[in-house]
Order: C-alpha cells, then structure tokens, then sequence
C-alpha cells in the first residue's frame, strides 16, 4: 500500500502516456533520439545490471559523466533502484574527487571513457570503492529486477556538491519531493507546452543540468542534451531542432549571440534561462534590443535549481532583476535577525518546498544555514516595491571600503558596460587606510586597447568615489568560472595575492 | 512564522505578477472586465464588510448566487476571511437548500437577486442564519481587515453537496491543497500557457465550474465567466474572445456544434474539456470529424474536479476513453475487494493529492467510501493495456439482468447512434422472471419519427439479447440532468414508477 507522500512513478506514467513520444536526444548533432519506451528499456537493462552489482536502495552511487545518454540512462536507473545518486564535477582535480567521494561515503563510481585517465589516477587512494564504467554495464549480467510503481517524494534522490564558491563543499541533500516541486514550481511561472523541447548545454552534474531531465521526465518533453557547450551548436539546435527553452550562463549566451549574429531567433524559442550569478546589464540589454526571450533566473543546489525568474513578459520593465519568488516559493532580505525595508540591501533568506532538506552529515552547517524552514543564502539582494528580486552579490565576496559596502557585481557591471571590455572581476584586498579595497581584473576584447587611466575615468564617471577600484589589472586570460558558470572571485582574489604580504603586482 | 505546509496568499502573488492583467471576465457578452488589481481591491472591499457582519475564520458561508462577479468577489474575500465557503445549487428547491443549510451548520447566506424570491419562500424556517444580499454589501460598513500572507494547503476550503444522482447529498470536505493540486494535475495534462483564457459556463456553485476559478487564480489566467450557458456566447467567447479551453457536458457541447455548423473553431481553441459522465461515442466522433479539440474527463467533487483527462493526442487513438490518471493520481479496478485484470469492468478506485478528505461530519460514509487512502467512487469502469480509464457506468445503476451486468450507458450508446434519437435514457425495473429488465426512455430529433419496432431492431443487432431495452418510452420533453450535466436515471425511473407496483405506462 502506497503511504501518503506516493505518487505513481514518473517513468512509467510517460511511457503509457506516449510510448513513442521523444524522451531525450542526444549528441551536439543532436543525432541519437530516444522515445519514452526507449529510455524506460534502457533503465530496466541497467537496472539489473546495477542490481546484480549490488546496487540496491539507499546506495550512494556517485558519477563521474559527461552529459550524454550514459547520464541519462544510469539517472533513471538509479531511481528504479532507489539508490542515491551523487553526481560529481567533471571538472574537479583527482584529490578534489577523493575528497567527495570519501565525504559522501560512496559505494560506487561509474565513470565512462573521457573520465578514465583521471579516475587511474586515484583508484588506488579508494579501495573499498567499487568503479563500474558506464559503456561496459550492457555486457555485465543482469539481476532480476522490477519497476517500482510508486515514488516517495519525501525519499533522497540526490547529493550534490555545492559549487564551492565560499569555503569547503558540502553535500547538499535534495529528495524526490524537492526535484518535483522544482518543476511544477517552473512550469506554473514560465507555462508548459506540449511542443516544448529543453536544451540541456549545462552540465548534468550541477542542479541547473540536473533539473532539466526532471523537468523531462514530469512534463513528458524532450530533454535535448549536448555534451558540450558550442555556440553553433545550440543555435542550430534552435534554428533546426525545435528547441525552445534553452539554460544558459551569461558567458554562454554572450558566444551564442556573438555567433548568431544579426539573424533573429526563430519565433518558437520562447525562453532562454539565464542563471549562474547576476547578469551583466549590457548583455540583457544587447538581448531586449534584438528581441532575444532572456529571463533571469536565481537559484542554487539547495533549491533544486530556479527559486526566483522573472516572467517573460516583465523581461523588459524589471531588467536586472530576477522576478518574483516563484509559485509557491518565498523569500525575504535580512539583516542582523531583521527583515530590511523595501530596497534595502540584505541577506536573501528563502522558503517552498524545493528547499534542500539540509546538508549530508552536517548538522552544525545545517543548522546555521536552515532556521524554521527558512534557508538563510549568504547571497545579497533587495527587493523592490513590487516584491521583485534583485540579487546584488554573493555575501563572501562583499568589500567594506571605509565602512560603506562595495559589490564587486555593481563595479564589475560598469567595467564591462565599457566596449572594450569582454570579461571582469572584482574582488577586495586589506588595506592600511580603507580596511579593504576593491581591485578589478579585466580581460579586453580581441583587437582593443585601452589605458588605466581612460578606464578610471570611465568609472569615476559612475560610480560614488569608495566603489572605484583601487587598481586594474589587465590580463590575457578568461577569468575563473566554476563549471556552473560563476565567476570565482576567491580563486582571482588568490592568484593575484601570492606574492607576498597580498600585494598586488603592478 | 509559516508553518510548513504554507504557501503565499495566491491573490497577492498574482497581483505583483501582473496587477494589471485581466483576471476575471463576465456577462454572456462579455461585457466586464477586471484586473488582478480590480480582483483584489474588490476582494478587500468585500472582506472588510463580511468582516464587519462577524464573518470570520472557519465559519460556514454558504452562497446562492449565480455565475457572475458577485460570485467571484466572494470567493475570494472568503480565502481572506478564513471562512468557509459553501456552494449551493441554485436549483434547488427551498426545502433541499434548508435541508443542506441546516446539515451543514451555516452561518451566513449571501444571495443574489435572482435568488430572492426562493430565499424569502424558506427563510422563516432559518431563524438562527444572517441573510445577505451580496449586491447589497457594498452598502454595509467595512471592519480592519487585513489581507492573508500565508495559505496553509491543509486547511478547509469548501464545503460542496455531492451531486446527488445517488442517495442523499453529503458535503464534500476540500482543502486548498486539494485545489491547488487540481490545478496543478490539469497543467501537467493540458499544459499551460500565458495566452490561456478559460472558459466557465458550468455553475460555478459546482466543483466543475468552481476548479476554473481556481486554475485562474494559480496559473494568473483570465477566468471567464458566462452567467448562464448559451450556445451562441460560447462559440463567440471562443471566435472573438480568445478563449482557449471551455469546460462543458456533452449536452453543451452538443448545442455548441449545432449553433456553429460547419465553419470550424479557430485554433487557439486549444481545448473542449467535456466532463458530466460518459460521453456519448456519437458526438465524440462527430468533433473528430470536424477537428473540434474535444478531450473527455473523468473527475467529480470527491477529487476536486478532473481525476482523470484523455491528452489532446490521444483524442482520437482512444476515443471513448477518459484518458489516465492526471500525474500525480492513480487509480485501480476492483471488484470484491481485489484488482481485476486489464479490460475488466469493475468499481474505479482512486487516490492522489486532489482526494477529498472526506464527507462533513459523516464518518461513517467516510469510513465506507475512503479507506487507506484511496476512495471508492461507486463507478463501474475498465483499463485497457494501457492503462487508460473507460468509464462504464454509475455503480448505483447497473442492472442486473439474469445474472448479467446490463450497464444503461451502453444501451443508451447505441440508440444514441440511431440518427432519429436526440436524447436516450435506461433505468432497471424488477422483473419476476429477469430479476431486473432494462427500459430505455427516448426524445427524437425534431421532426422525427421512427417505430418501436425498428428501434428494437436498431438494438437488436448490436447487442446482446439479454442488454436490449424490454421496453422502449417515446417522450417529448427533454431527460433530467443535473446541473453538472449528469443524466438522472434515478429521477427518470422514478417518474416511470409511480403509476403503481413499478408498471410503466405503455
């Protein structure tokens, strides 16, 4: 008997409502289609598999995957098993896997071909672990095994790593419960269209990836999943493919439109999903000016990916913010244990229930960040009259010059609304006068020059005298971002400060 | 502090999402229309004044009031009161609505003009309840009211008198959640589009037209409301109004076609929901025919509206079918307490989010007709392979013929085929030698005619000897439904009963 929290399994209810309808297409030719009943085969032949490995209910099996049918094909499977899933960054160095991988108490790893070399390289620190590659499960012999008929939506589907901007990972524990109102919460705020096709160029192991073969698999639509992010790619996958809403960064969408060029997108890409930090202005406004459907999303791994996205039709009225809570999430701005008046700065502190039940194994962490159902984000914000989000700065990173509070986001945004500028960052340093002081990095665009001087001048023209950056610093290389597209101003802060006493190189 | 089952006041998220959107049209003509904004002023309005005349939380409203703003207003002034809200069937008589007033401990009637003359007729009998005229409310003096920040979904909503084809009515208990979840099923079945505009002309006083309210108000969607059903309005709703679902039973429908004739619906008509019972195959095919976006539901007061609904791609594949379970419900059929095998008709049984918690201060029909979590509905019906719901007939009217299940709707489908027939109906009478016979009761087309005899023929050759009527009526009148549009075999047999020992007239 089926306890209160049950409803009938996703799978099975896409294969009887369309057996033959298109569950996933993979590949940035997007050449491999998979229906419904495609993928539930799939799922059953690795779900045996897995089974007679000893995979059962409650393991934590962690992945170490590119996006493409592997991925989906174990997704689905581990859920029939009721075993944890806990997707690794592909992107992380071998101690940084091993890390997580003993932190999260993993039974199982299954990587497939282009993870090999670096999963060589810490086998041996894990010994008790069992690593299974992914393209050789089909030979291995399958278990008896049958499809569960019911979900538990208070039961853990997944563990995933938060991005680690700020301070050591921790694993952040999302149920059944979770993934599922994410969607419907979605769905209420951008609609849901039988005709809907969901490009997937994030990568699967973060949330924001993560979140699209849910909604996929809830609403009955294709997930379309490349391996990688190609600009061409995506926008042939919308020119051709029939995609139309696409989750992007801003760096992402900056390359989409550089390669799009003057040509309009089609009429049925009906959203393009901003996430991954504060946009820069300059590109929404690059966006609106040429019709691009872009709605800027704010969310994290421990609400299952979107809290808050504006509405498509407030895109151009509230541009810069990201929208409302959405239905039936809540928030508010605090700030020492109070709520701030409309417009103020502040903690953003959120409720619904996409929010993570807390962080694995971490009571204290937990207990810090999660308070009467409110998960306090360490993000700054305001809202304005209308109760619209707008997100200012991730707390860590906040600079206090001569007490008055700079964010880096707001200095950042003016050095690239400059035309010769492609990419900055800002982070503070300690200063003797000031206590810290902003300093910014900047990366010019291909063929452009430009001066210091001509660039604090640009800012000095926009900015009150404390938020000024005490120095540019121009460099070659694109900046540090984490593979969920933020822009890691620790690790910027740390590569100009090594050289003694964190001054900075002139 | 919220509790956790709590969720924003849906009014208020809607006003910010877009005050000046159009929430709510009325009048056949379409004549009014009201903002998010206008909805809420009003709501405040009506809030302070019932607030003023002591309404307040958990006290029993019930309301007499056609479909219009008056109705709408007080929806939703009753969400911000706490209050709960009780709908009467305006057509009933006045010693039903004192029998359902007393039975459900109200506190208050609000009436309409309308209504007046009924209301005078029985308010003597109602010493202890407070009479209000709800076009009279604007002229009372408000109290200090303040709108609700939170809705916990567990919470009681409404209170609705069951349909009544079968025995006597008992309120149904709905919580907001089982609403909200309504609304949310039918947007994981239909989708759920910006450009949406629903359609209400069933009574809003039943849990049909009550859910459109609802969907309006969770998806931030007109509501367009038609104070009575008239064939021509609908179909110009549907050509210059922009609607783009309608809810109706098979009766409307039927009007709809006729008044519309061959010119074809425009294509943003996304939807014809037709609910109120099995839907005669004719008319089925007959939209088919013609591309009218026809899909069948299944659904009643116990599962807040529509269980189950056929998607729109299955219309034609399945034809005949109420489609499945929307995500999240489920069903089974059962028949002495087990499951009975694919194709097999038994009792549906169902459960799933939108399920009532049970009957008003009637546990022990609750106790009979919700255990452990499921609810037996009384309905006979069948699952194909495919798990796709054929609804057979109301329990309470199957006939048993010579040990043999006769279902009226089958019989009622075939003379329905018979081009002559209009309407048809069958109800069992006691037979000393059958135990019970079938007797159909028909109204022909104008214009027709056609001999008992042929239609004896008609019904011989597509059904089994012991389903064919014993006894074939020809009335002039129309068949009794009820005002969800269900036909009333209880009722039709009655009238063919009274003239002594169950003899029908010949």
């Amino acid at each position: 008997m089926a306890a209160e929290n049950c409803i009938p399994d996703w799978l099975t209810r896409q294969v009887l409502a369309g057996s033959k309808n298109i569950a996933l297409v993979t590949g940035v030719n997007e050449g491999q289609s998979y229906t419904w009943a495609d993928l539930q085969s799939r799922a059953i032949l690795m779900s045996g598999v897995l089974s007679g490995q000893g995979v059962g209910e409650g393991d934590r099996v962690a992945v170490l995957l590119g996006n493409g049918s592997h991925f989906v094909e174990i997704f689905h499977a581990l859920i029939q098993l009721k075993a944890i899933l806990v997707p690794l960054n592909t992107r992380l160095t071998g101690a940084e896997l091993v890390w997580q991988l003993q932190d999260v108490g993993a039974s199982y790893l299954l990587y497939d071909e282009q993870n090999e070399a670096k999963v060589a390289e810490f086998r041996p620190q894990l010994s008790d672990l069992v690593f299974l590659r992914a393209d050789n499960l089909a030979n291995l012999p399958p278990a008896e095994f049958t499809l569960r008929e019911w979900i538990d939506l208070s039961e853990l589907h997944t563990i995933i790593y938060s991005s680690g901007t700020t301070g050591q990972p921790k694993g952040v524990r999302l149920t059944y419960g979770n993934h599922y109102w994410g969607a419907l919460a979605s769905s209420l705020n951008l609609g849901n269209q039988r005709s809907d096709k969901w490009l997937a160029v994030l990568p699967l192991f973060h949330v924001g990836g993560l979140s699209i073969l849910f909604r996929s698999l809830i609403y009955g639509i294709p997930a379309v999943v490349h391996e990688s992010f190609d600009p061409v790619a995506v926008n042939r996958a919308i020119e051709t493919g029939g995609v139309t809403i696409v989750s992007v960064v801003a760096t992402m969408l900056q390359r989409m439109l550089d390669q799009q060029g003057a040509k309009p997108y089609r009429l049925h890409l009906r959203c393009i999903l901003l996430g991954g930090g504060p946009a820069p202005l300059p590109l929404l406004e690059r966006c609106q000016a040429i019709s691009v459907p872009v709605v800027q999303t704010y969310g994290m791994t421990e609400t299952a990916s979107q809290f808050a996205t504006l509405a498509p039709e407030w895109a151009i009225r509230k541009i810069g913010s990201a929208g409302l809570p959405l239905q039936p999430n809540a928030l508010r701005i605090e700030r020492e244990g109070q709520s701030v008046p409309v417009g103020e700065v502040g903690e953003i502190v959120v409720r619904g229930p996409t929010l993570s039940p807390g962080y694995d194994r971490r009571s204290e962490a937990t207990a810090r960040a999660f308070r009467e159902g409110w998960f306090y984000t360490g993000d700054l914000g305001r809202v304005d009259a209308e109760g619209f989000l707008y997100v200012v700065d991730r707390r860590d990173d906040l600079i206090i010059s001569g007490g008055e509070n700079v964010y880096p986001a707001e200095l950042e945004a003016v050095l690239l609304s400059h035309p010769a500028i492609e990419e900055a960052g800002v982070f503070g340093l300690p200063d003797e006068k000031w206590g810290a002081v902003p300093i910014a990095v900047v990366k010019l665009r291909a063929g452009e020059t430009v001066e210091t001087q001509a660039l604090l001048e640009w800012c000095a023209t926009r900015l009150a005298r404390y938020k000024q950056p005490s120095r540019i610093i121009f460099r070659d290389l694109y900046l540090p971002h984490n593979a969920g597209g933020k822009l890691l101003r620790r690790v910027l802060r740390e590569e100009y400060s090594i050289h003694g006493d964190d001054k900075v190189p002139n």
